[in-house]
């Protein structure tokens, strides 16, 4: 049983059908109907102007986000275990034309302003050092850890004052809001977030992220970076149904609740084997060689995480019926 | 009605039946078993190892090719109406790191060997020129001409004895060889191409294009490539299928069969207006702006291209009594 | 003798004997007193407020002048014969991290604004299309023709109307103002132009070139970028030295009429063999295989350029004395 | 008195000489006798076949060699101090078109092949992860500290098994030299290093530094991308002047055994106060604040190195007369 990656886990039946029905539209590129539609809904969902664009992976996102942000001689300050600095294959340093992941440590894979602005106190305004413009983090962490809007706000407050961009990776940013049942505004533009990759794919979507810009003259130049990086698609009407598909209903969220609360009763059963708090669908714990390969000869899918430890996701599609028999065979170990 | 772009079709029914299919493949990026297949069903097609990427876009391909055959010092020898000069956003000098463009002319949107030959002749091995390292050509071309095996085979061979890569954008790849009766081979890998955008999106694909590599050794930096570009679905197996579904019972060909019907029956109509011949399924036409107006208010919809001119496009889903209106309006203009 | 390349004259007297005293200053980079007297000492030539770097090459200055009004997803109308485009191997693409230089034609390799405004009416706002945002012209041009005021006061209107940076890579600025008698404010800022690349090697430097802003807040990015580009020498006192030394006295001018009046000593004996008007110090003639031949056989080393034509260039160390030779040579073929 | 760089140290007499004969000379480029002269007087030096390019700085010649080594996609593992990580305004990650510096620890700025080695297999071979193509080290590092033949050796032989290059930014490799007493080769080559940047400029060279490729093929790409950054200097004669100027008589060797002398009687004074072990020309030192105050009140100037430390630098200029009274100063504190 896949308990390895909500990457693989299957689309939900809400964007197939929007996908089926979206194939009425006739307009190529990002002209047609439903992709026009996307500025006036995300702006619903978080009540300011906003101007979204969809893209065709998470990855793609975050550098046009940080793109927009940073020249190609400036630095972009990150957590040492971010996505953007170790699981993107260098595709920061490409969109950005070199810029430099700036790399800061934090319990739970999450950065708090104090730690920032340590950091950015020991950078000499010359032009010997990469001066940073812009500040990443991630919603929720690597380690499935979530900021709360007081900490994003504080992040927010140092960037604005230290003149560099905020930038959410949301890839999970569903999971962190079902978790802080706040608004998604809260912890957003409310908190200082310039631009928001907010995930939808491991949440049941297909294929298709929204690249959220909270100052909508950033999208400008995000919109001809998109084209020149191969990333608009010609029938881009396929992409916009998939994230309006999610918002509807706010199936999003829903899909995003399933997901936490799997990873919940799996924490419950872990107990002690914990390494980090469980605050949305990512359960990392510690266990043995031993244990995981008993884990795996019972037919669960996961990956060892370092020496000892492994991580199990939940994905939207994961319900507790689903998600019981991993739970009970942890407590059992 | 809409002969504007083939952009904007929309996909075809084995394409969304595809995808629904996929929905149970539970493997992440490209290690399903969709993605597998790909090279051993291509190979199956070309008649020779292969190998081959899903991308979310033609632009995508071509420079995903491009980089995989010149360096960020090198130049790139293609037509000055070339779609990666004109329509592509930079994209190109984007992945390449800065190559340049060498513009050259040709009837029909078409290069001929002896033309790049006498450029080549041009450029001194010294680091004061830009080096010459691939050769781009588009089949059908900007103006809907197709290349004949001979044509590109002079082309192959001049490159191979220059020691230059050659890329072929095919985002109508499919409506070349409809029209020629050649074999996918014929006009490729045994004509000396070393890298094929194999486009199927405007002809019937949704969002997958393939990019065919007959030097299989090239595909290991573009898989570097397409991570760090962004391009790397986090649920690649809905690429993967609808390529394989395109295959299937050759319904690529099909399609393309139907689109170059229908610009038959336009060029039939059109006669002595006609700019380019027509051999795949655009038709490039003299219109003043007056007829052109005529014609729009009959509810057909196209671009003017240049002064004076105008571009029809016949795409999948447009047979011959979609099409036989427009036929006649143009021949009663 | 000498007349294929003034940058294969030697370095002048003054710049000899600063360098030799700048050797007694001790601070890096450019910290020195010498290099912070630039500014000043350029502004009292121009008449206005600007800020100027030094640079080893002229190709260093012009891909700074670029990157500061050229993003990476832009482009640049520049002359289709233009240095940066056939001679830098390449840098403007490197710099500016893959904008696309735009060739448009002109006699003599000089743009007029009727030509780039044609030109710039064919872009399309869309993130298809690549969007000018600079022109660069030559003064002297590859031709060795020399833009008057207007000329260039024509251009700089069309490009402020544009929202365009203008740029003059000036590697014969020199020449130019010998030619013009004008001030070298009429020519440059009074006429629109951002960013000079002042040349001084080709005219008795050794190895300094200034990059002059006039719009001076286009330096602050420029510095960070030349020491991103490995130019910012550790002992940038000997640049600045040979800056300071050119300008003392007029250097730089006299050296460029003794250069001047050598070529038009040229051109005088060339009389219908002239290419081109002869206005700074190049000198394009026709010339058969023979009579090239048996110019060098009298020991005048000079460049073939293309078929059946030469360049001879008279540098600023080639008084009449050592040009008649080859004036009388070339008047008696 | 000057403490705080040898940067800011003037060019010795040899090189000057050097400079002003050189005028003579009159080849652009890299073409004339000096700079054709640099492969075979190095190869002498290192007694290997060598292919040596003269750049105006320690950074170009650092970027140059890391882009011959590591393609975009790349990393570059360096020490978290280095001089290319820390210094250079991001000038590898522009060379490399973003390729990742991977940062280790190790005391004294130095790494070692077990730490690297233990690096090296945290990385999987897959896409999402940038993929190490080369190790960059310093010699003497930016702690002053310096590489044995054998700890290089170490490095040398786990680059070679892993398939890295391996660079050696020689800023200071006189001074390495001068301090090992052994042959310039038995720390490069034989050891395993594939390309050093040698360093001149701080050491009494004015405006050049040595490329030093022991993989000779690796300069043909180099000289492109040499030209391509701006740093082809077009009167390279007088770059090339120095490189010999240095050579000759051993300039090298003996201007750095003058700096390292001085340091070693700083060393003494400082006794306990030493944060490294002096190997080279630079000192570290633990200071109050009180202390460097009043060091700078007797005319020492010398930059604070973070809380509670100070660097002192002697040059090849600060003979023991010189250095004395500051030794004396600090043995008084």
């Amino acid at each position: 049983m896949r308990f390895f990656s909500d990457n693989a886990a299957p689309a939900c039946p809400a964007v197939l059908d929007a996908i089926v029905a979206a194939n009425g539209q006739d307009t190529a590129y990002d002209g047609d109907a439903l992709s026009r539609r996307l500025d006036a809904r995300f702006a619903d969902l978080f009540g300011c102007e906003v101007a979204v664009l969809w893209v065709p992976s998470g990855t793609a996102a975050n550098c046009l986000a940080l793109t927009a942000m940073c020249p190609p001689h400036g630095g972009i300050v990150c957590h040492a275990e971010a996505h953007i600095q170790n699981d993107e294959g260098g595709a920061p340093e490409f969109y950005t034309h070199g810029a430099k992941l700036m790399l800061l440590d934090g319990d739970g894979a999450k950065l708090d302003a104090p730690t920032i602005d340590a950091f950015l106190s020991t950078i000499r305004d010359d032009v010997h050092q990469v001066q940073p413009h812009a500040v990443s983090i991630t919603q929720a962490t690597e380690a499935g850890r979530v900021y709360t809007p007081d900490e994003v706000a504080a992040i927010g407050a140092l960037a604005k004052a230290r003149n560099l961009g905020l930038h959410m990776d949301g890839a999970r940013f569903a999971n962190a809001i079902a978790h802080l049942g706040c608004t998604p505004a809260d912890v957003t533009w409310q908190a200082g977030v310039d631009a928001l990759s907010f995930g939808f794919i491991k949440n049941g979507g297909m294929s298709a992220e929204a690249l959220v810009f909270f100052r909508p003259e950033l999208a400008k130049v995000a919109r001809y970076r998109r084209k020149r990086a191969g990333l608009l698609a010609s029938k881009g009407r396929f992409l916009a149904a998939q994230l309006l598909a999610m918002l509807d209903g706010d199936v999003w969220l829903a899909n995003a609740r399933v997901a936490n609360a799997g990873a919940a009763m799996l924490a419950q059963a872990a107990g002690d084997r914990l390494v980090h708090a469980v605050e949305a669908n990512e359960v990392f714990l510690r266990l043995t060689a031993d244990e995981a390969a008993a884990l795996r000869a019972q037919g669960f899918d996961f990956y060892d995480w370092g020496v000892g430890q492994a991580r199990l996701v939940v994905a939207w599609d994961q319900d507790a019926a689903t998600v019981a028999p991993l739970a009970q065979a942890i407590a059992a170990l």
